[in-house]
């Protein structure tokens, strides 16, 4: 299923070096000013080409409006948007056809849809899929501008330092993780629901889908688990449940407190290495050595701040909306 | 919303100190052996009342077949299971209704809900209701022989000799946290989908469901991050994709590869933990001191593996159907 | 699935012979005050047993809350209702188990399910799950004070006086159907969508799932398709949108326009009829005659204008949750 | 929310006038050859423009594959079709804008959407949507060769005689109905569920789902509240749950009992007439007469078969995928 949501909706279609990748948001209300230019910064972001270690391929990125917006409003109807694949070196990938690149889903595609799914440049598993993510994310954000969600990585292959990271993979000639940390200000209280519909729940769904994520913590997270009770309890301080500490990360019982949403996403590295690794050639049976070709990210990481932000958004925007707090007509 | 699966869907409902707490499971085959005592092994883990450092409250948890069984099989309708409330003390909550406990959901209960929340002991916040998730999963695990789910604490309070944290917070009149990890063998290949139903979504969706959870992390994990891309690539052995390391934690893609599932989870210290604390009293409007009294767990990550056993059974159960590997009729 | 609506969702479960039948309203706004005697009329209404041509079976109907209620209003977590069933004869069924009811689920029933479903007094199939139906609409109806729902029964038999329609299946001994008409005042103008989840749609959705029904129209229904276009327009009067005439039964392009909600159903007559009948012996592969025993109704659509309300009452509720006119804390 | 089904998952988007309309079909199988001629067949069904009181408007219909197929086969990932918009004279339109057409969804759109909503040629109300149904509806049978639906018109303008219904109409200068009958064969036994999943249900809901139908009855349907029960019982004749005769139309307890499926609907008459009418006036709120221009049906059940037979399509091929009675490789 490649739908999200209850209420603001967002499915995405396409594959890598189909003919295009796009994104349908269903549920969006009526009534906000949109315009392709609304989402180009994000999706800029997310191509992040000029930065060292992120790959050189570069996509028009351009959505396309095929429905949903009238007049420069949108109409309360589904939202399509299109991006065309205009800049794919197929080649590249065909020739790696009979070994699955170890990290990525290769195998798996393959042993689950029998050989029928597009294997170029890893098709609708490829992280352009995301374009998708991010356009619903930027149209998500319209719908709050009094929620702020920034989020920046904290560390690159172990470094806080982040230039030294990258350096550290550039020297290795290998790929490299890291952390990704979001701090979302301006969230109401009362988004979420213990059990299945908490905040947490939800939010780790979508960071969960957001390609090579392999951990998600809220506030303290995993040093919660060394934590006293007395240590990690957040004081209440005042009527609007103002706490002084923010272990919680802004989520208790699965439901929004009105302090900061804090959390933090591991990234793992890039799988299409430049190292040589090994892997099975599924057509003669034996284990070979091989290096990945084609343009890659040194560091995935790089890419994904935007996307982390674009996922968080969309939550946010669907519990908005389930809990009447943005109107079907703006 | 309390329901949570796509075909093996399962709903909580109930309240701590309510008459009853229960679960339906609705999209069970037809033809499964089922009677309470399949799932009292299960349900008797979750209480956990002889171990040190676990409440001494002990409800009866026997399962009520409400319907859906007959002549002790599933019939392929709804099986709804009711636990009897008979050991409840709500007095002892009735006295701190005018201070929210912190780390608790009482000030985003009340916040949310306008004070018609039932706050008695939690109310539906309440890990009783997890009474019928663990009840749930035993009747998935029955429908799943084949996988074998096995879920330990590794570390409670930073410590991996885990009667050493426990003493640590009976030292310290303090409640302690603790990491629970999850290893599932006999787990196909092919469950799971890249983005919103990768495997690694739905299962982060309801472990993060689990009262206390604030973090989760497959494989590698939040250690991905600092690895390499050739260390962590896990290279494919045999035609039945079996790998070398697992650093993926069995999930590439979104979907299961046929190695074992490995995931962790940071369970936070109790909130209810017996040292004096702070926090807001409503009524007054000022900061006061106070101790949470009643029956509480020093270290809730202690009932837990059962529970995490029992999402991740529900979880893959669903997927297996979904996936057309188990028949809906027996 | 045995669950129905987006934000206000009705889950029933139960079997007719078996312990129990129930219902779980999840979603329904806190703050409502509730209380047995709140449904009671509506259950009796279902249960019908004093008129002629109505099944002498009494339960008693009452429902039992089980969650959701606390100190007499709602608590914006799942309502559980159960509904004890008491009064069973399953050894008139019991006979029955070779020949399947010509009309009944029987056969279809042991089709799908392998001979593991509940056979007794038709199982899940049973209009004993409607129990959980009435209970639901009669809370949707408390939330929605505005709205006046009224459904009647038009016609027996073929007879609009529905004495004599009845006297005609006593006469005959034999049962018989019936129209049922519904008219809702009250409704504000904008519930529903174009396509899936038109007002028509999700109506007629729940209106086919009650026993029985056979046919479902919307104002002029059958009708309409005799009549030209300038006939069946209605034409609009005023800023409120209110139509001289009603032949659209208030539903235009999906959507309600405010005027009334007017729709008829026909049901079919009562499946176990006392006149003799032939069926197939599974057991012995031949064709027999046979008769059905056990206590029925004459005429089934007598206790149907109760359920249709109810399920309309639903539809209504969950659409006004959804468009943001009810309130998720009253 | 446009999107429906639970396995095999059909949204539509777009708008009359807008760029484009469109169709995403998720949750198709993986392997199913697929191409644009495929398609063609009963996208000329649904353009009926040499028909006899069918609109001259001819777009070219053409789908134009976005994603989900690749070297001809369906690739199990979400299969996007785009219509583009080419035909369009949105000016016949505009003159109306403040006159809400009597019949059409003008008064209820404007209303609910705000003034929001793209108001020409209907938008996204138009039965231009319907192309993408048509789409989707082909590739289900393609999917369950061994299932043969077939619509038919049985009745225009009340009329058996169809050339003579619609002559009724062009002497009158008025838009006419008419009711359309469909019949299946090959459905196996065991699709649909007692309640919320009946087979009725969901056929239905999609039924109503398609623009202007007001009424669908199964089997006997209306008649059925006419017969005696013993009149209206089909006797099972053998083992494989053939019956005598198909009152209950191929579905009893909600699923299909392996006999041929039948069911009929309503139609209204277009709502486009080229009679005069009355209408009020937005501007001046006043009450005039006018004229609707432009092109359109004067019957619109003219095209109404090959929707009717989609929608049937969508509904089975998902209870089939529901079933696992088609694999999801092929």
């Amino acid at each position: 299923m490649n739908t999200i949501g209850r209420i603001f909706r967002v499915s995405v279609f396409g594959e890598s070096h189909g003919e295009s990748v796009g994104v349908t948001i269903d549920g969006c209300p009526a009534g906000l000013p949109l315009a392709a230019e609304d989402l180009l910064a994000d999706l800029d972001r997310r191509k992040g080409g000029t930065q060292k270690g992120a790959t050189p391929r570069q996509e028009a990125d351009f959505p396309f409006f095929k429905s949903g917006v009238f007049n420069g409003y949108t109409t309360g109807f589904p939202v399509t948007l299109l991006f065309e694949n205009n800049n794919t070196r197929s080649e590249d990938y065909n020739k790696l056809r009979s070994i699955p690149r170890p990290g990525h889903a290769d195998w798996v595609a393959h042993h689950k849809f029998g050989g029928y799914e597009d294997y170029r440049g890893g098709g609708h598993f490829s992280a352009r899929l995301t374009t998708g993510l991010v356009a619903a994310g930027a149209i998500a954000k319209k719908l709050m501008p009094e929620i702020l969600i920034r989020s920046v990585i904290t560390e690159i292959a172990g470094e806080k330092d982040l230039e030294k990271g990258l350096q550290k993979g550039i020297d290795a000639k290998d790929s490299v993780g890291g952390i990704i940390e979001c701090r979302v200000t301006g969230v109401p209280a009362g988004l979420g629901e213990p059990y299945f519909d908490s905040l947490e729940s939800v939010l780790a769904h979508l960071l969960f889908a957001i390609p090579a994520v392999k951990g998600v913590e809220f506030g303290a997270g995993f040093a919660a688990a060394t934590m006293f009770g007395s240590e990690h309890n957040d004081a209440i301080e005042d009527m609007n449940g103002r706490t002084r500490s923010n272990h919680a990360g802004g989520i208790v019982g699965g439901i929004s407190n009105g302090n900061e949403l804090v959390f933090r996403i591991a990234v793992k590295p890039t799988s299409s290495t430049p190292k040589e690794q090994q892997s099975l050639n599924w057509e003669t049976g034996a284990v070979e050595r091989f290096s990945v070709k084609g343009r890659h990210d040194l560091c995935v990481a790089l890419r994904a701040p935007v996307i982390v932000e674009a996922v968080t958004a969309i939550v946010l925007a669907d519990f908005m909306l389930l809990e009447q707090r943005i109107k079907h007509v703006l």
